[in-house]
């Protein structure tokens, strides 16, 4: 089909070019480039007039260079006359600041929708946002996917004894998603109950829920400093936690996360290439998981307006 | 006036506090701060319900973290019952995206304006946009400012005799900036001429106007690597001039900007405070003028209801 084109920024050519083989698609042709004061250069070297467009950026670290990357592009495409501009973000940068915690905060996941709107986008592909109300920010229409059945699948392969896994939520805020893996693995789960008994005083472990003799599946959106997982982990193991994995879809993984992982108790962490993970962070205990097949077959079904709904049967 | 607030950003807190001295005022309290991956996280620290806020943020480089903050600040400030959001930004980073020069290219000024508009500000206050049709790309009020009456003062005191100096454009861009200058030392103005004779074959430095045994001041908005002013220098000097000084509003001075200006023939390069000079490009040959009697004086008119507009006599 001539008028589906799909082209990547710098955040992740990789997974850009593999949803391109999904599809059975060339990239686009488009230079994306920095002038020497840093200001970002864009120039797209294909016509894509009257053209359905998909265009694969995840706004990770640096995310305010790959937000105005993703910006600066659709203003070209705009501009070209793509007849549809849709977005496939993995990964949503900002979207831990989507309320107002204290007073005179921003809310900067929704000023990120409002830019990615005002720019000219006309549809939105996610992956497990970090709230689903963001897709509430917009209002463009957007379709979220989930990275659960992928690491489900995974943990399927296995073959652990269904008796003897329990899944984890780090915190409070993650049990609906830990819900979710139970399911597919037919598991039970125990949610990691952190709380502060006084104002100043350190935060007690508590766990919910029995893993006693247990392999303990951690499971969160993102993992950032690693500091509530690698914690969870040890609390598992003092618990009396057989062996601890983790699993997250978006692998941060900023500051101390990487001697974190490699210091704690977690025997394997399963991530997915939602974002692309440098070479200093590809450690033994990381296994990478692709998203391409997710995305390639949203992109096709959407672009044939079939529901997206079924991919997660 | 209480109801009166400015407020900095990262990218020029000495000019922000220079501002806030001219006009008697304290900075607003406010923290602009990373998250450990590199998100900004911003706070304000005082009540500014009802309050007119003015926002001090020059966008250079990096031009995409400057402008970010720039997003967030003014995001925050509206949830946070500003009555106006007004930016004082004495450098508009990527100005010079201001045209389609190339099919499918992004008019980047044009995104940045309605990026700036959707997240909430009420009025803009800058200082020699790269072109003034960018006031254009606003539908908010906007005040523009010229350097070329305080580039002009620092000249007029060095009592050059007038006969001997001529204002000089190095580009053709630049030929109504060159006049500014010249009408307020009362000198003659020259042009470099430059133009490709046949594709593919090296440029001709042509000058129109008598620079023989002349003092030449060239005049730019922005000098960025420094190109195009040190080879004018070089123009000049082998047409005869007696010396060259040169000027700008807006140091970029990127990548070999330095090294170019340290080693050619401008014997002194004046430039403003727009855009804080890092330790590293202070050389001797350059010197700084500040631009926060003329914005401060900017905001009291603005906040006052009062033409700007004199501040050019
Ligand atoms: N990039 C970030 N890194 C660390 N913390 C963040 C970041 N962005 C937002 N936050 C904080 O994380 C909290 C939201 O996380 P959560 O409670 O998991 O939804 C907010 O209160 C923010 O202050
Ligand atoms: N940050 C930048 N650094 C160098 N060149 C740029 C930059 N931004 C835009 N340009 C180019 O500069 C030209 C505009 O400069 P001008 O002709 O002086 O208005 C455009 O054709 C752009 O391709």
């Amino acid at each position: 089909d001539p008028s589906l084109k799909i082209f990547s920024l710098s955040s992740n050519r990789a997974l850009a070019q593999e949803i391109a083989n999904v599809i059975g698609l060339e990239l686009g042709k488009c230079s994306v480039n920095q002038f020497s004061d840093g200001e970002i250069q864009i120039n797209i070297e294909e016509s894509i007039r009257g053209c359905d467009v998909y265009v694969v950026q995840s706004t990770n670290e640096p995310v305010n260079h790959h937000l105005m990357e993703l910006l600066i592009m659709i203003d070209a495409l705009k501009r070209a006359s793509a007849k549809t501009i849709n977005l496939v973000m993995p990964y949503y940068g900002y979207a831990r600041q989507d309320r107002k915690a204290r007073a005179r905060e921003p809310i900067t996941a929704k000023l990120v929708a409002n830019l990615i709107e005002t720019a000219g986008a006309t549809r939105m592909i996610n992956l497990d946002l970090h709230a689903p109300q963001i897709q509430g920010f917009f209002d463009i229409p957007n379709d979220h996917l989930m990275g659960v059945p992928i690491l489900g699948d995974y943990y399927k392969e296995k073959n652990f004894n269904k008796e003897d896994i329990v899944i984890v939520s780090p915190d409070h805020g993650g049990v609906t998603r830990a819900r979710r893996l139970a399911d597919r693995l037919k598991a039970p789960i125990a949610i990691i109950d952190k709380r502060r008994p006084r104002p100043n005083v350190a935060e007690v472990m508590n766990i919910v829920g029995n893993v006693e003799g247990k392999i303990a599946i951690l499971i969160d959106d993102i993992i950032d400093t690693a500091g509530t997982i690698t914690l969870a982990a040890s609390a598992l193991k003092e618990n009396g936690a057989k062996e601890v994995y983790a699993c997250c879809t978006h692998p941060v993984l900023s500051g101390p996360a990487i001697e974190r992982i490699e210091n704690s108790e977690i025997k394997e962490l399963i991530v997915t290439n939602s974002i692309a993970l440098p070479e200093e962070k590809k450690i033994s205990k990381i296994k990478e998981l692709s998203v391409a097949a997710l995305l390639g077959e949203a992109i096709i079904r959407v672009h044939e307006n079939q529901s997206v709904s079924t991919l997660f049967d």
